[in-house]
């Protein structure tokens, strides 16, 4: 039987093949044990808490988080309101799961985010979420096939539509809509699945672990491969700007952010994922036919990316 | 009789007055002619537009921008559910002010941000709002002295109360609840001033004008104080922190910025008030006895800078 305490256990362990996996793909930049993972253990006063690993100045990783957080307590309103349940005011909720983003220094790395998720209610309700999105600073048409192929690879395993709809999903998921663009080329991105179609909880928890897993062989792949490629002081103000649209999504918009802001989480914890640096010029636009302007026509719903080809 | 096109000419007036003292103050750290506004006009799908002025790269300020605007339409839903209004769908709205945000390239200088605004509706209500606030890097008793002096002065030439009333709630809006700190050292903050107490519209458009006009001496008498400060690498980077907070503020509470991102305002003249850049470190704790750790012990409400002395 698939258990909270069992999925929870499962989570730290992502956590742990995760972090030494980023260490390692660091290691691989140049100095060994530059890029450590220093971890934080905290309590939540209402309860529950988290392990919070942050790696930063690494010879590639400028700021990375790898968080686990468990918290429990009564569900709070602002949850009531946005699902619409009409439970008891003494009702209460579990939530665990893993929530990553990786910041490089070299803007020719993209940045990468991932959660997986698992939530439950004392009145029985109870389902997972997650995703896994790319962020390149300079879109690379080798890597965003690369990448969208390896996120269809591990959802057509479980599910010969999950690719399809989650690609979707994660498309109007991290969109700007202030700025009407995506924040990157998007991945997967679900939430609430439960039993009520086709799979119980069992398979349910096989793909998270498969999305989990896919996590680490993806993006130090898309390390190694961009790690020694050279770039300008150009290069770097552009990924400030970049950065400045991501700070943007996650204050704004995030879903889990605002989750962790109004359930009293650990605010450090919560606020890894923004960049170490950022950054915001007026009107900024690119010069025609640069990669910049390339990258943001790129930053739209809808493109296949698993078979994309730029046309010449 | 004040209308609204009296009233949107004085905020035009007041626009060309504050970029003069502006760019007049920059010329003194420097180059004459080094920090000029760049002017946009730009107009708004459904009614109205303005005048964005921004001087970015000056010999004193780093990015600031000076902005007009005057904007109508149908009453937005989300402004009918945050005031409770019970209106037509019909029903329609005018907004027009000048808004303000100065990150200056020295540490030692403040941010400093004004905004006066007047608002009415098809139904007859109409209101006016505003305040300017003080985000010093490094807090100086003197500096925030002087600053809440002339707050209290322009405030109390109108009203005996309005000070402590706008100052109190300057302190209570101008909160980063998840970092359970101000933003800076307050200021005075004023919203749906309007003639159901004691004043008439006239003299609130005084008050208004009173509370533009102090802007430009009140900020250049703290530019030109601290402009030749000498200030150091971790200055520059615990500037970049400040900054953070900054845009954690105007991105998670700022109402300004939730208005003109919900009515479909300019968002490059809306987001003119991110600096050029920010950071964020993880946990960052600063030296006991520190500079920096003085600035986040003031970052508090209720404290009484008008007569402030640190204790020894």
């Amino acid at each position: 039987m698939i258990t909270k305490e069992g999925i929870t256990d499962w989570f730290k362990s992502l956590q742990d093949s995760i972090c030494i996996a980023m260490e390692q793909a660091d290691d691989s930049g140049g100095i060994i044990g530059k890029g450590t993972f220093k971890e934080t253990l905290w309590e939540r006063e209402e309860g529950g808490g988290g392990r919070t690993r942050i790696l930063q100045h690494g010879n590639i990783i400028e700021k990375g988080g790898v968080n686990f957080s468990a918290v429990h307590g009564i569900v709070p309103q602002f949850l009531k309101q946005e699902n619409s349940f009409s439970i008891s005011n003494e009702a209460t909720f579990f939530a665990s799961g893993v929530s990553i983003v990786i910041h490089p220094t070299n803007p020719m790395i993209p940045i990468i985010h991932m959660n997986v998720r698992y939530f439950e209610m004392s009145t029985g309700a109870w389902w997972f979420g997650g995703g896994i999105d790319l962020t390149p600073h300079y879109i690379q048409e080798e890597d965003a096939r690369f990448f969208h192929n390896a996120m269809k690879k591990a959802c057509d395993k479980h599910d010969t539509d999950y690719y399809s709809d989650f690609k979707k999903w994660a498309d109007d998921y991290f969109f700007i809509t202030h700025r009407n663009e995506t924040r990157g080329i998007g991945g997967i991105f679900f939430d609430k699945l439960n039993d009520a179609n086709r799979k119980n909880k069992e398979q349910l928890f096989y793909f998270i672990q498969e999305v989990g897993n896919t996590f680490a062989p993806t993006y130090t792949h898309l390390m190694l491969k961009n790690k020694d490629l050279p770039y300008t002081a150009a290069n770097k103000q552009w990924q400030l700007l970049r950065r400045g649209r991501y700070v943007e999504f996650n204050l704004v918009y995030d879903k889990g952010t605002k989750f962790g802001l109004e359930t009293n989480g650990r605010i450090e914890s919560i606020l890894m994922s923004l960049p170490e640096t950022a950054g915001w010029q007026y009107n900024f636009i690119p010069k025609a036919d640069s990669e910049e302007e390339k990258t943001i026509s790129l930053l739209k719903k809808n493109i296949s990316w698993v078979n994309y080809k730029l046309e010449d």
